[in-house]
C-alpha cells in the first residue's frame, strides 16, 4: 500500500470511528449535532489522526485503544478551523470547498459546534477505557495541553491575530506556527506512541520528528497559498497574500520557503534513525512515518 | 459560621486556587491570559464551586483534591458566560456589573478565552493527581459530559436560543434549564462527593439533591431578573421580559415561581434525608448543603 492508499484507507477508518463517536443528528438537540457533524465530515485529509494511527502502529498499539485518542485529535482541529474562520477572526466563508459553519448555520451555533467538538474530544478520551487508567489521565493531560494557551494551540490562533499587518520576523513567525498548527501535530505523534507504550527515548525521538513536520506542514500550506488554485485547495487561495499576512514565503520567498520545508523534512526523517540504545532492542519500523513527512511537503491540497 | 459566611471564607479559597491554577497575566501571549482572568475575577458567586466543596466535605475529601475539580467547574462555568454573552447570541453588555469580554477585548478574543477556559478546565483536571487515576478518568468524565450537548450546558444553550420569541410550555422551559444550568451545578455536588468516596447510594441521594437545587437556582435568577435592579443584579435587569423569553415568571406569575421554587427546595432537603442504609453506618453531615439550598432561593442576586 503506498503512502496515497495508506492514507485513504486509514482516513475511511477515522470516519467510520469518528461516525460512532458523535452523536447522532437524529439526537436532540438536533441542529447542533448535525453541526458537528456538518464540520467534522467535510472532507478533511485526516493528518492528525493518521499521524497518531502510524505513531501508535509502529509500537504495536491497540487499534481500539488508538482510534478513539486520534478521532479527539480530529475534533479538536475541527473545531479550531470553525472558530478560526468566524467573522471575527479570518472571516472565511469557504472551507474545503464548502460553505463555512456560520455560513451554513450562523454565527451562534458555529460558536457552540465548535464549543461542542471540543467538548467531544474529552468525552471521546474518557469514555473509552484505555488499558489503564494512568495513561489514559496522561493521554488527557497531552491533549488538553496542546489545545491550550502556552505554545500550544489557542496560543497560536492568539499570536496569528496579534501580528496581523504588522511586520514579522523568521523567529516570530515559527513561534506562531510552531503554537497554532505544531503543537496539535507533534501531540498527535506523541499520543500515538504513548498508547502504544513508547519508551522515554523513543518519545523523545517522535516528538523531535512531530515538531519537525509540524513546522513543514506551515511552510507547505504556505507554499499551497501561493501555487495553488482555489479549487485545489478548497479555500481561497492568494488570501495570505492578500491580507498581508507574513508566511514562509512572504519572508523566504518562494524557491526559499520550498528549500526549508526540504531541510525541515529531512531533520525529521533524521529523528527517526533511533540509534540501536534507543529501541530496548525492538525493532521499530519507522517506515509509514518517513514516508508521511515527505507526504506532508508534496501534497496538493 | 452562618452560610453566607461560609460562602465567603469558601469563595476566598477558591479565588486563591483560581488564581494559582490559572496562567499569569504576564505569561505570553498575555492578552489571553488576560482576558481569562478578567472574567474569571470579575466577581462571581463562585456557587458551583462551593457546592463541590459542601458536598466533599460531606464525605471527608482532602481539600487538595477537591480544590483543583470545584475550580475546572468555575472555568467552564466563566467560558459559558463569556460565549453566551457574545453579539451572536445573547449580546450583552455588562456581566457582573463589568462590561462583557468582547466588549473589553473584542470579540475574537473573547471567543478564544471562552475556548481557553475550557481547555484550562480539562488541564486542571489532569494536572492535579487525585487518590488513584480511574478516579480521576471518571471525575473528568462527569466534567465533559456535564458541559457537552446531550442534556447538558451547550444543548441548554442551543434550546435557549431555538425557543427564544417561541412560546415554551413548562416541560419545555424545564428541559432548557435542566440542561443550561442543571447539568453543570449537578455536576457540581456529584464531583464533590465522587472525591469524597461517596457510595453509589449515597451519590443517587446527592444527585436528585443537585438536580433540585439546579432548578431552584433558575426559578430564583427568573425571579430576581423581574423584581430586582440592575445595579443589584451586575446585569440588566427586565431582559428576559424585554426579550419575550420564556422564563418560569412569565409561565407561573411571580407568586407561582417563587412557591414552585420553594416546593423544590423542600425536595431538594428531603433527598438529603439519607437512610440508614444509605449511610454505610456513617454519619453524614448534611446541615451545609441544606443552607446552601435555602440559600439559592434566599439570596438578592
Amino acid at each position: 500500500m503506498d503512502i496515497k492508499e495508506y492514507f485513504n484507507h486509514q482516513a475511511a477508518i477515522v470516519d467510520r470511528w469518528l461516525d460512532r463517536l458523535t452523536p447522532l443528528a437524529t439526537e436532540p438537540p438536533e441542529l447542533i449535532h448535525e453541526a458537528m457533524r456538518y464540520s467534522l465530515f467535510a472532507g478533511g485529509k485526516r493528518l492528525r489522526p493518521v499521524l497518531t494511527i502510524a505513531a501508535g502502529e509502529m509500537f504495536g498499539a491497540d487499534p481500539n485503544e488508538l482510534l478513539p485518542v486520534a478521532c479527539a485529535l480530529e475534533m479538536i482541529h475541527t473545531y479550531s478551523l470553525i472558530h478560526d474562520d468566524l467573522p471575527a477572526m479570518d472571516d472565511d466563508d469557504l472551507r474545503r470547498g464548502m460553505p463555512t459553519s456560520h455560513i451554513r448555520f450562523g454565527e451562534a451555533i458555529a460558536i457552540l459546534a465548535g464549543d461542542a467538538l471540543l467538548t467531544q474530544a474529552f468525552i471521546t478520551l474518557v469514555a473509552t477505557p484505555q488499558r489503564d487508567s494512568s495513561t489514559q489521565v496522561r493521554l488527557i493531560a497531552e491533549v488538553a495541553r496542546a489545545a491550550g494557551t502556552k505554545d500550544a494551540l489557542i496560543g497560536g490562533q492568539v499570536l496569528d491575530l496579534h501580528y496581523e499587518g504588522k511586520p514579522v520576523s523568521a523567529p516570530q513567525l515559527e513561534a506562531i506556527h510552531r503554537a497554532k498548527t505544531g503543537a496539535l501535530i507533534c501531540c498527535a505523534v506523541r499520543v500515538g506512541a504513548i498508547t502504544g507504550g513508547a519508551s522515554d527515548d523513543e518519545l523523545a525521538a517522535l516528538t523531535t520528528y512531530g515538531e519537525k513536520i509540524g513546522l513543514a506542514f506551515q511552510i507547505a500550506d504556505d507554499l499551497l497559498d501561493e501555487t495553488a488554485t482555489s479549487e485545489e485547495l478548497g479555500k481561497t487561495a492568494g488570501k495570505d497574500a492578500a491580507t498581508q499576512k507574513a508566511t514562509y514565503t512572504s519572508l523566504h520567498g518562494i524557491i526559499g520557503a520550498r528549500h526549508l520545508a526540504d531541510e525541515v523534512i529531512r531533520e525529521a526523517i533524521a529523528a527517526l534513525e533511533l540509534s540501536p540504545s534507543h529501541l530496548d532492542g525492538v525493532w521499530r519500523d519507522s517506515t509509514r512515518l518517513r514516508e508521511i513527512a515527505h507526504f506532508i511537503v508534496d501534497r496538493r491540497s
